[in-house]
C-alpha cells in the first residue's frame, strides 16, 4: 500500500491554492503515487481565515498557531507559503521538530538568513525543497535532458530574463512584495531567483556578476489589509504614499563557474510581459531556447542537422519528454501552472519516498540566495562580486 | 454553508483524471464554490480497475455496476467520461433516476442517439451539460464577450481547426476511437465537433455544409485490452490488423444561419500539429485569432486603431478577463488543460446551483451531432446538406 | 559575352517599379546572368506619364502606342504590367510579332480569354511566363524542393489562404480591381489565383472545387482617376457610390488529380491580415508550412526525427536553399517584396536563354484560370464543379 | 529636372551588390527622387575584377585605381565598400577631394581612426553617413516615431542583441573579418555596432559599459583568396590554421547618458540564430520589440488600452508608417534587406540635395566606434568604462 503523509500548509494566498491543488491531484496523475499526501492542517493568521481555508482547500483541520503545529507528532510534511520573513522561523522549527519541507521561494532573505535554515534542515536530516516550480515545466525538463545528453555541446553562453508588467504602474499598492523587512528584496528575490534556478539547473554555478539594480517607483500608496495584492488591478491615487525600499529591476552579467557567460534580466515594470520567463542558450553542437508564456515548446537547433534543414525546432512536451507519462496523453492538451505545481509535489514526495535529496533543496536554495546577495552588492558597488561560496 | 454534491464518475482514463482533479480542485480556485463536489464513487469496468480508481482518484467507494450506482439516493451527479457507446443508455438511467448529468463529448454517436438523451434530460428536468472544455479556455472566452459586446462587428466568416498527429502512423493500434460501433465516427466526432461546438459558441448556428471526408490509413493492428490508446507511442508492426470504418480526416465549408460563412478541418493525421485547434474570425469592425497549442493568448484586432498603430493585440488571459479571477494573480502564469477543466466544472455547478441549464447542454450537444450526421452524410453524397433542425 | 535583351513594359504602377527594379537588380544578383535586360521602351496611357515612366525607371525611351512598341523589331521582350482587360491584347499581339513575353498574373478575365492567349503564344514559339511571384519566394521553392525528393511522402491535403484587409472599408474607392469588365472578378483572380498557383506548384492540378463566393460591399464611392487604388487609406465618404460586381471573398474545397485534398481561402476584408499568404500541407512522412508575412522562415516537420525531437522546424532561407547562392550570404539577412521579383526575372530570363519554357508559363496561367472560372461557377451553382481540362 | 550625382564605388562583395542595386533602384521607389545617382565608376583591386564589377553592377566605368577615382572632378560621392581596414585612406582621400561620402560601418577599427575621418568630412564640409542599415528598416523607424511622440514614455531601459551563427564552426575559414588588422575587431566591430547605433538612434548616447568578451575558436584554417567568406559553408578541416586575433562575442551592460539602462548582445556563434537583430525597449507608458528576421513586423504596447484589451500589437510596417509612401502599396507585401538599403540611399541623397547632415554620419559614426572602444576595453579591464566623449 502506498504510505500516505500528513502535511501542514502554512499560510495562504494564490500560492496555498497551487498547493492545495498539487497535494489532492498529484497521485491522479503520478500513479501509483510515490506517496498519498494528507492535507492534515491549514494555518493562517487569524482563526477565521484559517477555517476559510480548511474549507475552501479541504483540509482536515485548521489553526492560527504554526508555532504548535509544527510540533504535532501526526504532521509528517511542513509546507511553507507565507511572505519571506517568516520561511526561516517556521522552517528552523519544523526542523528541529524532524519534519520534511517544502518552502516557496525565494528560501530567504538573503544568505545569511537561509544559511541558519540550511544549517537547521542538515542537522535534523530531513527532506527539504524550495518550490521553484519554473524547472519543472516539462519543456525546461526538456532542455536540461537536452544539455545533459551532451546534444547542444558545451555551453558557452545563457540568457535569462523574467519580465513582468504588475508593478509597473506607480499607483498599484504597497503590498510586502515591495518592502525589503518582509520581502528581502524586490525584482531579485521575487523572480529573479527564479531565473538564477534556472541557469544553476541548465548551466551550473554562477562564479560572479556585475549587475544595475534600479527602483523605478520610489513610493507606492500604502494598502490597507495584509492581502498580496500581486497583480491587484486596483490602484489607490488619494491614498497616502510610502517609500519603496527595494529594486524593480536587475540587469546582469553572469560568469558561471565552468567558463561559460551570461546575463540575466528581472523586472516587473516591463509593460506587456506578464510572465515572460526565457532562455536562450548556445552550445558548441546547437541551442536552446524557451519562453513560460509558451510553455508547452521548447525550441531547440542541432548544428549537425542537414544543411538545408537545420532551424530551431518547436517541440511540443508531452509523453515522449521528461514528466509527460504523467502529465497528459498527447503534447499540447495542455501544461499549465497547476502542472507545474503538481510535478513539483510529485518529485517532493518521491524524494521522501526514496529518501534522497531532491532539486533544488535548501542547498539550492542557499546558494541562489548568494547569488541574490551578489546581485545587491555589485548593483551598489558597481563592481564585479564573486558570488560567495 | 455551501452545499455539497455527491457525484458518481462513471469512467476511468485520462478523462477521469481530468474530472476528479477538477473536483478537487474547483472550490479552491473559485470561492466561495456555488457548491462542493463530493467525489462519491467512481465505477469502472472491474471492481479491480475501480478500486485503483477509487485511490487513485479520491473517491470514497468503488463500483463495477453502473446501473446500481447511478439510482442510489445519495447520488446527485453523474459524470460520464466513457467511450462514446455507453453515453446514452448511462445518461438515459441517470436522468430517470433524477440526477444532474455531465457527460464527456462527443454527445452520442449521432444526433438520433444524442435526440434519445436530450428527451430524457428534459423529462427528468435535471440540469446537464456536455463537456467541450475549450470553450472554457479563458481566451475562447474572451473573444465571446468581444463578440458578444459587438467590437469586432458583424461576423463576415469562421475559419476553425482541430489538427493532431497522433494516428497519422499506420501502425498506431486499433483503439476503440478508430471503431464505429463504438466511437461513431473518426475525426468528425472525436475533435471535428470540439471546432462545431466553438463555432456554434462563437458565430452561431450551423444551417448548411459541404464536406470532403477521408479516411488515410485503411486498417489498422488490432489492440490488445481495451485501453484508450490515444497518443500511444507503441507499434506494432506484427499484430494483425482490421478494418478502420471511421474517417481521419474532415474538411468542410460552412454556412451559417445568420449569413456567415466558413470552414473547418478535423484531422488526427496531421504530422507536426499536437493539439491545434485554432480559429480566425474576421468582422466588419475587426478581427479575432486563436491557437490553443499557445491558450494563454487571444489575438485581436480592432479596425477603429489609428492607422499608424493597427494590428493584432496579443492579449494574455487574466484576471481582467472571464474566469480569470478565480484563475491566477496575473496574465501567463498558465493555463494548462486542467485549468479548463476547473473552469468547466464551475460552470456546471453553478448551473446546478442556480437551476438555470448550463452551455453546451444536451441541447447543445444535440445540435452538434446533427452537424456531424450532416458532414458525414456529405462527404458520401458529395453535395451540400442542410442541418437537420 | 552575355547577351543582352531589350524589354519594352506596357504600363506603370507599383508593379511596374517592381520589374523595372528587377531588371536593373536582376545581373547584380545572378552572376554570370543568363542575359542582361535593358529596359528599352516603357508605355503608358498618355506620353507624358509615359515620360516620367521613363525617368523614373530608368528605361531609354517612353511611348503611348503600346501596338507600335511591340512590333518593334528593336524589342525582344514584352512585360505586360497593365490592368487585367489589356493582357489578352497586349500579348497576342505581341505573340503575334515574335516576342517573349512575360504577364502580369491573372493572366486573363478567364479560362477563355487565357485560351486565346495560349494558343497565340503557342503559335509564335516564344518564351512566356505568368508573374505569379509568390512562389519565387526561396521558402516556398524549398518546400517545392521537399516535396519532391519525397521528404515529407505522399501529401493528403493542402490547405492555403490569402488574406489581406485593404478593400475591408466599405468607403475604400471602386478602383479597377471591384469592376469585373476590367479585374475579370475580385478577390478569386486578384489574390486567390495566387493561391491556385502555388496549389499547382506544390501538389499538383486542380481537378475539382466546391465553393462559397461573398460580395460584402455592394457598392464603393466611384473613383476619379484611373490609378490603381490598391491600399489607398484614402476614404470618399461623400462620394457618389456605384455597384461591385466583384467578389469579396472565396472560400472552397480542393480535391487534386492525384487524390489529395484540401482548401483555399482569399479575401480582401480580413481585418488585420495584410499580405497574409499561407499554406499548410500534410503528407505521409512530415508536414510543411509558411506565412508570407514572415517569408523568410519555412517550417518543416520531418516524421522520422527522433521520438523527443520532433516537431516543425523553422528554416530560414539563405546559401543553402534555391535561389539562394543569388540572394544574400547569410540566411534572414532579407527577402522581400524586391526579391521575389528579382528571382522571377531570372528565372524568366534562364528560360529565355534556354529555350526551354519557364514555370509557371501560359499554360499554367490558364489552368489557373479554368480553376478561378470553376471556382465562380461553383459559388453560383451550390455545386461540385470540375475544372475543365 | 532632378539633379543626377555621379557615384564612385569602391569595393565590390555583396555589399557592392546591395549599393548597386539602390542606385539603380532609389529613383524608382521614391519618385521625384531627391537626386538621381548615376553609377560611373566601380573600383575593385584588380582590373579584371574591376570591370566584372562594371559590367555586373552596371557602372560606366571600372578602375583598379582609387586614389585616381577620388580625385577625379566628375565624381560627385565616393561610396566605401571596402574591409575596414582601407575605410579611413579612401575616405580622408575622397573628403580632401570635396566628395560626399557613404562608408559601410563599421566606420573604422576604433574611434582614433575613426576620428581622423570625421576630421577630414568636417574640415571638408561634404555631406557624411555611415550604413547602419538596419535603422532603416520601416519597423525601427516607426518604432523611433513611436518614443518621439511619446507614445511609451520615458525609456526604462533597452536589451538588444546580434546573434548570426556563420562564424560558429571552427573549421569556417579565417576571412579578413577574424583578423584585428583588417576589422579591428570581431563581432563588436562587424554586428555589435549595428546594435550600438540602434540603441543611440532609439534611446540616445551610451554612457558607460561592463562587457564580458569572448573569442571561442581560437583558431581558423587559413583562407585562400581575399574573398568575403562570410556565411560560406565550405569547411577546411585539412588547411594550415593561424590565430583569430578579434573577438567571437561580447555581452554588455549599458548606461545612457540620460538614465536609461540596458544590456546588448552580439555573436556570431549562436547557432540557429541567423540575423538575430532585437530590441526591447520598456518605457513608463508602454513597451516595443523588435526582431529583424521578421521585419515588417513592430510589436508595441501601450499602458493605456483598456484593461480587457491590453497586449502587444503586432503592427506590419506599411504607408501609414515612415518610408511608406516610397515602398510598397500594402504592409507585409515584403521589406528585405534591399528595401533597407534603398531606403539608406533616399535618406543619402535627400541629405545632399538639402544640404542638411543625415544620420548616422561620421559624427555618429565615431562615437559609436568610442562605444565599441569602450567594450573592448572594458571586457579586458573587467571594470565599467566611460565612453570617450
Amino acid at each position: 500500500m502506498t504510505r500516505t503523509l500528513n502535511v501542514a500548509m502554512i499560510g495562504g494566498g494564490f500560492m496555498g491554492k497551487a498547493h492545495a491543488m498539487a497535494y489532492a491531484a498529484m497521485p491522479m496523475f503520478f500513479w501509483p503515487a510515490p506517496a498519498i499526501p494528507v492535507r492534515k492542517v491549514v494555518v493562517d493568521v487569524t482563526e477565521a481565515l484559517a477555517d476559510e481555508g480548511r474549507r475552501r482547500y479541504g483540509f482536515e483541520e485548521s489553526s492560527a498557531d504554526w508555532r504548535a503545529v509544527v510540533k504535532r507528532p501526526d504532521i509528517d510534511v511542513v509546507d511553507i507559503v507565507t511572505p519571506n520573513d517568516s520561511h526561516a522561523a517556521i522552517a528552523i522549527a519544523a526542523a528541529e521538530a524532524g519534519k520534511h519541507i517544502i518552502c516557496e521561494k525565494p528560501l530567504a532573505r538573503g544568505g545569511d538568513e537561509a544559511k541558519t535554515m540550511l544549517d537547521a534542515v542538515k542537522k535534523a536530516g530531513i527532506i527539504h525543497m524550495v518550490a521553484f516550480n519554473y524547472r519543472r515545466t516539462p519543456a525546461v525538463a526538456l532542455a536540461r535532458q537536452y544539455i545533459e545528453e551532451g546534444r547542444i555541446g558545451k555551453i558557452l553562453n545563457f540568457r535569462g530574463t523574467y519580465l513582468q508588467d504588475w508593478s509597473a504602474d506607480p499607483d498599484s499598492p504597497l503590498s510586502w512584495r515591495f518592502q525589503k523587512k518582509i520581502a528581502g528584496s524586490g525584482s531579485i528575490g521575487d523572480i529573479g531567483t527564479h531565473v538564477v534556478d534556472l541557469a544553476r539547473y541548465l548551466v551550473g554555478e554562477i562564479a560572479e556578476v556585475s549587475a544595475l539594480v534600479r527602483t523605478y517607483n520610489k513610493t507606492r500608496p500604502v494598502q490597507s489589509g495584509n492581502l498580496d495584492r500581486l497583480g491587484a488591478a486596483e490602484r489607490n491615487t488619494g491614498a497616502q504614499r510610502a517609500e519603496v525600499d527595494v529594486d524593480d529591476e536587475v540587469v546582469t552579467l553572469l560568469k558561471f563557474a565552468d567558463g561559460a557567460i551570461g546575463s540575466l534580466e528581472a523586472t516587473r515594470n516591463a509593460y506587456g510581459r506578464n510572465n515572460f520567463i526565457t532562455f536562450e542558450i548556445h552550445g558548441t553542437k546547437g541551442s536552446i531556447a524557451f519562453n513560460y508564456e509558451r510553455r508547452d515548446e521548447l525550441q531547440v537547433m542541432f548544428a549537425d542537422d542537414p544543411a538545408d534543414a537545420r532551424g530551431f525546432r518547436t517541440v511540443y512536451s508531452g509523453p515522449a519528454h521528461p514528466y509527460g507519462s504523467g502529465l497528459w496523453p498527447i503534447p499540447a492538451l495542455g501544461i499549465g501552472y497547476s502542472e507545474t505545481k503538481i510535478v513539483e509535489c510529485f518529485d517532493f514526495f518521491s524524494a521522501i519516498a526514496s529518501g534522497k535529496q531532491p532539486s533544488p533543496n535548501f542547498e539550492d536554495g542557499y546558494k541562489t540566495e548568494r547569488v541574490a546577495d551578489a546581485l545587491i552588492e555589485s548593483g551598489e558597488s558597481g563592481h564585479w562580486v564573486k558570488v560567495r561560496p
